[in-house]
């Protein structure tokens, strides 16, 4: 039995579409009416999810979609998954729902195990852990950890702070409140706050008319496809960007004090990172002593056939911070050395350092992902599924470009020749019931849930051959 | 019966102590645990939430404490409220935990219906919202809000972005990424993370080693008490403190397009605004043309005697947002023109757009306040305690100086003579069996949930009491 027959029996064994346009009548009715006190226009649909199962996501009028997006990649296991139905009941969700302590002050007595549950999947090296909320959140706490960090190898670990800081840090400006950046990357996405809003580079949409700090975004590499046949070309290019990222960091007029990357670009077009990339990032970073921070909030857990993504590069020695979200629920980073600690309480903190409540749902997706070993099952049907996209692309070489994610699990895309034939080609997959997401202008990612298995491939392949042949 | 009979029948009568120093030895034990993994050095000691009830919280080593900080704030009807219970194990609240949607772009369908239970309870004259995750968060999202729209006045709200905007934003440098500031004011506190951090100005602990905004920080009113002996004395204080605020927005080299201020400034050292001076921020903003935030993140939610601190200044007309969180559980801010909303869509966006559990949440805390009148009940209660806290100020005007908070419910507020002493009089409250907050360097504030009543403040009183003539 397979572990979507396991968790979903009465799961749809094929996707319907009954409303001849997307959103359908009855969505858009309740999507004018939540319009009135919220901004609901970016949305595709109105979810049911009390019908939504497994990898079928079922919206307002009853359609029901073969669910590739899952959430902007943020649903782990499938809809109504009973192992997290069980962990939504259990008393410790209860207190932590409704007697939600400020866990930095009054931290309740099962938040060590809470915990424990989450670091179990740490990546390889990172042993501590601080809470967030959201990925933007997560980044922006990762920033405050390197910034502490690096201020306190320059002023020694112990030394305190001098009168000119504590006066000026009240005034804003330095010494108090350094001058110091975030290097990041071109077409980024690190979140929309005003530090991670900074550090994110992939559309203009995301940022303009917001006041930003003066960081710099070096060049990440865009590789030539397939990767085995353009070894050389994409070496060169690791090379010129990794120039880059060293010139910036040896001349830009605000010392970089830490560097942040995905090791796919998810949102700004699934461009990847080689081996070579990331472990020469992380020898860059050592030498100049550049606090190095991977952002694993879209490609963490699990679904590029490791738990994290970057574990792929097997980093030496590991990264200093891990950022996490999305499939986990929850939020914050991981690191492993306690310097990270800042050398005073108080200094990371706030009122409720994190939610319990989405804690003890990471807890047990981790449990669940470890038990039926999902990353394995990702990698396989990853495989499976890249296979016949290349079959795809062979005969539609035009409308599978640069099709990438081999062997990275389900984390796989190509690229359309436009953005419009871009847009119109998720828009009939919609219709042939498939809810897909784009990424970048002309991309299209596939995001499905860890469950997602052979015969939901099979069904996706079968609807975008139609679709494709049609376009 | 009183209502916090209804809802806690076996509410301890009284608090009680059992071991000799607080953090006990089981709290030391767990706490010690806990930090291998988690920055604990500022707990105080470990909670039992399972066996905490109503207006008393217990910790690892079974001592009870009759809780006056209610986790920062935060909990808004008590421990283990049962009509909380009851929505923490809805069906909602199942499909919220387990199925969490991207709100933005798969809305669920109970989404129109869990945001109109919280906007029942906006301020007057707020019809809108938007969702967030923290307080910061909320802030933060509210400052994006007001750039937008302080950009989309000067642009023309249909005007399209030019093509240097486009092409600016993604350097992080104007026009695109603009130079605009929040106006904040000296001691405010609105979160930790980089643009929140820009404008708390309580204490340089919260924002050393951090990079900030060049925003500037006018003077808050410090007045003299009780109020009714200096009322001349505290008019010139406003006065000098709003030509401050003017004089900023006249001449501060980035334009101000936003003002945020709390009602009472909370961690700051409940320090409290007037009717006065909060109009005149109302009038200084319109005329400049400056967005008027009021940050309602500690104050809201029933505890100065009304749902919003800011409704006793009767605003004519409204702010532009206001900002909750803390005792909602939920974050976001409240608005009432439609112009706050982008003039596109995806600029006030991310993957979550709040968390739809602590929504509901939310929604139960506001339906629960309602029907039980708890806003008046806690104006009620207030004014009983402050009545018996004058009357230990006339006998220890040393120990109850600047006693504040007179008719604005449980929020109370003195100073102690030094930060040594008020930190020696919390600890010896905590001994006594009373759990209470500080604020500022040497002040005691007040934040019980709204359950508490007359026997509950006997009770405080009566260790407050001992506590002060033993000192």
């Amino acid at each position: 039995m397979s572990v979507c027959e396991k968790y979903y029996p009465s799961e749809p064994s094929k996707p319907s579409v009954v409303t001849s346009s997307i959103p359908g009548p009855e969505s858009q009715r309740a999507l004018q009416k939540l319009g009135q006190v919220f901004d609901a226009r970016p949305a595709y649909f109105m979810g049911d999810y009390e019908k939504s199962l497994g990898n079928y996501l079922v919206d307002a009028d009853g359609n029901t979609f073969l669910d590739l997006y899952a959430q902007i990649s943020s649903i782990a296991l499938g809809y109504n998954n009973p192992a997290l139905i069980k962990a939504a009941q259990s008393p410790e969700m209860i207190r932590a729902l409704v007697d939600r302590p400020a866990l930095g002050n009054f931290p309740s007595k099962d938040l060590e195990g809470i915990l424990s549950k989450i670091l179990k999947f740490a990546p390889k090296g990172q042993t501590h852990i601080w809470s967030g909320l959201s990925g933007a959140d997560a980044n922006e706490l990762a920033f405050k950890a390197a910034f502490m960090y690096y201020r306190s190898k320059a002023r020694g670990y112990e030394t305190p702070f001098s009168a000119e800081e504590n006066k000026t840090v009240m005034e804003n400006s330095t010494p108090g409140s350094p001058d110091l950046a975030v290097l990041s990357f071109k077409r980024a996405f690190h979140g929309r706050l005003f530090a991670s809003g900074s550090v994110t580079c992939s559309k203009p949409i995301h940022k303009l008319d917001f006041p930003a700090f003066d960081w710099p975004h070096a060049e990440y590499p865009s590789y030539q496809y397939p990767l085995a046949d353009n070894e050389t070309a994409n070496r060169t290019e690791d090379d010129r960007c990794l120039k880059i990222v060293e010139d910036i960091i040896s001349s830009w007029p605000i010392p970089v004090a830490a560097l942040i990357i995905e090791p796919i670009q998810s949102e700004g077009g699934d461009n990847h990172a080689s081996k070579y990339f990331l472990q020469s990032l992380r020898d860059i970073t050592t030498k100049h002593g550049v606090v190095y921070i991977i952002d694993e909030v879209q490609t963490g857990v699990g679904a590029t056939g490791k738990m994290w993504c970057h574990e792929w590069a097997e980093l030496q020695p590991p990264a200093d911070l891990v950022t996490f979200s999305k499939k986990f629920q929850s939020a914050g980073y991981f690191f492993h050395d306690p310097k990270f600690i800042p050398n005073q309480p108080y200094r990371q903190f706030n009122t409720w350092c994190g939610d319990p409540a989405r804690m003890i749902i990471a807890g047990a997706i981790g449990q669940e992902v470890a038990d039926n070993k999902l990353v394995e099952q990702c990698a396989r049907v990853g495989d499976y599924l890249f296979e016949k996209l290349e079959k795809l692309q062979s005969q539609y070489p035009d409308k599978f470009q640069n099709l990438r994610g081999k062997h990275r699990g389900t984390f796989i895309a190509w690229d359309l020749p436009s953005p419009a034939e871009r847009d119109a080609f998720l828009k009939h997959l919609k219709l042939a019931g498939c809810n897909v997401g784009g990424c970048s202008t002309h991309s299209v990612r596939l995001r499905p849930s860890l469950t997602f298995d052979e015969k939901h491939a099979d069904i996706f392949v079968n609807a975008l051959t139609n679709v494709v042949s049609k376009l």
